[in-house]
């Protein structure tokens, strides 16, 4: 039997346009059907698409893509597009090496119109490639569509302010959805909270003027003052809200749900040939009983029973990972010390704030996805005598690099950056990758970075960056758990060397330096190793010991260029090294999704591809 | 004879409290009269200053500082704020070498609550500071100042986003001057100035409720319904200002240089021990009459005749400088190319890009203070053909690190980056300098990266950038203008090789490489010269070639950690290398304010401190 009858006649977005409403209901029926058998089998995004459904096909129905661009905004809810735009049969290969993204890639698709992973990007994206079509004197439109967890960011403002009164075709889509990750936050989600309770701003308007023409004598001639009376009056009532205080003409609150009524209005505003906002009201996970209950837990999701649901493993204390393990420290951390606040950009169960968030209320704050917002917020607090830690994964942590430089480190103010997911990340793919903030973070000034292999370690790198430390401190870590064959060789809270042959010195620090000691376990002539936990600034001593040594290997999870590999071997020459200098470390280059393990293996940092590589030096010094 | 009697009375703040009206009128003439003065001597920013004499004197009579926080949003304007904070006798060493700094530095004075230099800031640090007071049990407010321009940051938004609707002390003041460095741009900049031109938010309350009380029979039931009818129309009668949206009250707005009124309103924000928002409306260079009529001459000034006023160097178009040939090129290029877009932050005549601004007006955008929207939207507009410029200092390009890396460098999207105001900058200090850049750049996968030295290699170096190179391209080049020594000696468009006795080689790029040529001139015996104006990636061929020199010494204008030093020592290790390798950068470290060639020569980068290098190691050599 053929499950999918109608979604298998769809090629292309223009099949789409011949379908009957009758089919259209029974399409959408079968999107959700298939999201979820699908999402069950390869993990991925599954609350978020499950709410999109009726809005792509809407969407897709009422432009003509790719000639008019759909940019989606973070891009984890594009899957319905991907199944409507021709890659419906590669599904089964999503997020999986070599197969299809989870996010858009133009070079996925040329209906991709723009990359996406990170927040808040889309409306800029999208105003670029509407002035591009205003320019070349095209019709097309370009689609903006974020949800609203994405309007806490900045940039989401920066763009509207541009694009507020400007005469070209974009339309934004701004999926109500009242979440981010976690539940949104912010006077901007009450605001948007508070438009939906009410009862439509065109059906308010004319109620008003209906109020009016009933009135006898008198309404007629207010009315018309109303409306003559200069911007005043007239300001108010028919501009009451903040999307068109900055210019742009606004539609809603739609029914997200309702296809009708979606292409009616996405129509509108497709016809206005301005910029123009379209609020569409949706329901995180719809149609699937589990994750409309608790879409949090669906957010992101790995393999699952679709009768039984699925449970997030963050939301799971009993399921140690480096993220929960910096959560419960910083819980009992709180609850010692009344200076200690924590800090999220709307992933408080991804970092392990969670049980912090309940116990120390008062002194943890979700900011919403705005990391530039939240490093500056630090080292307000900071300046007053408080413990600020913000917990952020490594690729996001790229949006605060001039609010750390600039903000706290040039005057040595005291936060923490609980840097997570640090390293490779599997199958999120190439823009979430955690391979740059070695680089970045040692570029600026007075940063101290901890790069911890244990659970020990993080705890103890946690405690000496909030109590041993000054100015801006990181402690990164990867995403997962811990090697447990390090743990047993190698029960260190610091940097260790482990006494081997001279001959050759390995070197490592974080997840890498696990392998490394896994790898060289058993050896019969093991290498002397260093495994680094507090990798920058780099020790003096400890330069003008390895200045010595004859032949040094440096393995180490982060791109090259700017790699603590890199500085060291600066620091080795000028103490006068002159020994061999090799470096296994990330390319230079973007990495695509993938497991962890088969790129660690790739990138010759497995226990086992590490262990090849010591015997091959060892063997070429004989 | 005192010019300044009363002046000279106020040496804390509190001394402002005991002054009657007249004697504050004439202090802020007085005030005025020592800011011409100084400035027209020291250089520095005066008409933001000037116009918010009033303010400033009002803020430390309402507030007591230190222990209520005064936060000022970029801080050039805070001149008036030092000098009523007991720094008026150093006010002559304004801008110096370990004098006064021209923004706020709490390392100053513990009047200056936090670190300012970049936009959009002030709030999220008052924030913070307002948490930590709270927390504290602190009754104290913490004040944020932030002028219009600063207000297209996209990290206001996400400040506001989080301050409002909590119960913390906060007064945001929005010095409103429909300025900010150029003249201001944006959806939200004229939604500011519709508030301006009505009568006031309360006023106009009382106006309509004015007009319902006297209607009569049907005046009461109407007021009683608008203000009863559930949210809706209470919403819009009493909630009219998008402040107010975001749960901040909102105060304005108030003639700034009334200061009467300014202390009534801030002090009913003050006790209002919430978040409140007052909008202030200044005039740019307020009191001198030159600035008065032409605010951005008189934004940042050299030494001027106070008689005879001044002229922006950067409104000259004669007077050659980097910036002013790159604009002219920019300009030239435009006319041709119908695909060519400049962008620039808020910064038109400081890039350069005034000239094409007005000649190719349809693809020139000054998109506010909003780096990172201006990255993302200029990558829009390429997905469509376009060749977009994005004109940013160094410094503020620290902004758009994210958006470079996942925006641009992701899916290999071709934009240029004219990095203006690279290496060391002078007398704007720490916050200031463009010594980040190479580091930050170099960390991104496939960015390409030009270092001009000359007028003509940033000509060519512009035109391979946007015709014979793809994805992200950076054109650096410092502030100020070319060395002609360099450019006679070496009139080259790209990388040089000067043929020299090869014991030692000297590698160099950029303005350095120009003080090495001149460095080397009329020397006996010069060492080989490797000059570079493609500084990243490295050339297979040259790491090749250098990786069989004895000895390579490499200068340097950035940060050694991630500079080109780095990698190419990197590069040259890999390739077998065995020489000696030396590098002169600038240290590890924030270098403040103090003229270009005292740094330089500092740190062994003038043609003097080259030379003298190079003798020293030839002579170890021998």
């Amino acid at each position: 039997m053929d499950r999918y009858p109608i979604l298998d006649r769809i090629k292309t977005p223009a099949d789409l346009k011949k379908l009957d409403s009758w089919e259209l209901s029974r399409l959408c029926y079968e999107i959700r059907a298939f999201l979820i058998d699908h999402v069950s089998r390869t993990g991925g995004h599954l609350a978020s698409n499950l709410g999109a459904v009726e809005l792509t096909v809407a969407l897709h129905r009422v432009f003509d893509s790719p000639k008019d661009s759909i940019v989606w905004d973070v891009g984890h809810q594009s899957y319905t597009h991907k199944i409507l735009t021709g890659r419906k049969d590669r599904f089964d290969t999503l997020r999986k090496e070599g197969g299809l993204s989870g996010f858009p890639k133009p070079q996925e698709s040329a209906h991709d119109a723009f990359v996406a992973g990170h927040a808040s990007t889309s409306i800029s994206a999208a105003y670029g490639i509407a002035c591009a079509n205003h320019l070349n004197g095209s019709d097309h439109t370009a689609v903006a569509v974020v949800g609203d967890g994405a309007f806490t960011g900045g940039m989401i403002y920066e763009a509207i302010n541009n694009a507020g009164r400007s005469d070209v075709n974009l339309v934004i889509v701004l999926n109500h959805n009242d979440m981010s990750i976690s539940r949104n936050v912010g006077a901007f989600a009450r605001y948007l909270s508070t438009i939906r309770a009410k009862p439509g701003y065109l059906h308010f308007k004319q109620h008003v003027e209906n109020i009016l023409d009933h009135l006898p004598l008198i309404g007629q001639p207010l009315k018309r003052a109303l409306q003559s009376s200069k911007s005043v009056l007239k300001y108010i009532l028919f501009h009451n809200t903040f999307f068109e205080e900055m210019g742009l003409t606004y539609f809603g609150p739609v029914d997200g749900h309702d296809l009708t009524a979606l292409e009616q209005v996405l129509s509108r505003a497709k016809e206005l040939h301005q910029p123009a906002v379209v609020q569409v009201e949706t329901v995180k996970g719809k149609g699937y009983e589990f994750a409309e209950r608790n879409p949090p837990a669906y957010h992101g999701v790995s393999q699952f029973d679709v009768q039984k649901g699925c449970a997030d493993p963050d939301l799971f204390p009993g399921c140690n990972n480096f993220s929960s393990v910096f959560g419960a420290e910083m819980a009992r951390l709180g609850a010692e010390d009344h200076r200690l606040c924590a800090i999220t950009a709307a992933m408080k169960l991804g970092t392990g704030l969670d049980m912090f968030s309940k116990t120390c209320a008062p002194r943890f704050f979700d900011v919403g996805i705005a990391e530039e917002h939240a490093v500056t917020f630090a080292a307000g607090l900071a300046t007053k005598g408080f413990l600020p830690v913000f917990a952020v994964y490594s690729t996001f942590l790229q949006r605060s690099i001039d609010q750390v430089l600039h903000d706290a480190a040039l005057e040595r103010t005291h936060i923490v950056l609980a840097v997570d997911r640090a390293g490779i990340v599997g199958d999120d793919g190439d823009t979430h990758q955690g391979i740059f903030d070695v680089a970045l973070l040692t570029a600026i000034p007075g940063v101290t970075v901890y790069s911890p292999a244990s659970y020990d370690q993080l705890r103890a790198d946690l405690n000496r960056a909030l109590y041993e430390e000054s100015g801006v401190v990181a402690v990164r870590y990867p995403r997962g758990s811990e090697n447990p064959a390090h743990c047993t060789i190698c029960p260190s809270e610091d940097d260790i060397w482990l006494e081997g042959d001279r001959s050759l010195t390995v070197i490592s620090y974080g997840r890498t330096a696990a392998a490394l000691s896994e790898a060289v376990e058993g050896m019969e002539n093991p290498p002397e190793l260093l495994l680094l936990n507090k990798i920058w600034p780099l020790r003096e001593d400890m330069v003008l010991a390895l200045s010595r040594r004859e032949h040094i290997l440096f393995l180490e999870e982060a791109v090259q260029s700017g790699s603590i590999a890199e500085h060291l071997l600066a620091a080795l020459v000028k103490a006068g090294f002159t020994g061999r200098y090799e470096m296994t470390t990330l390319p230079d280059g973007f990495i695509p999704q993938c497991s962890v393990p088969s790129a660690l293996s790739r990138f010759g940092l497995s226990a086992e591809a590490i262990r090849e590589k010591i015997e091959k030096l060892q063997e070429e010094d004989r």
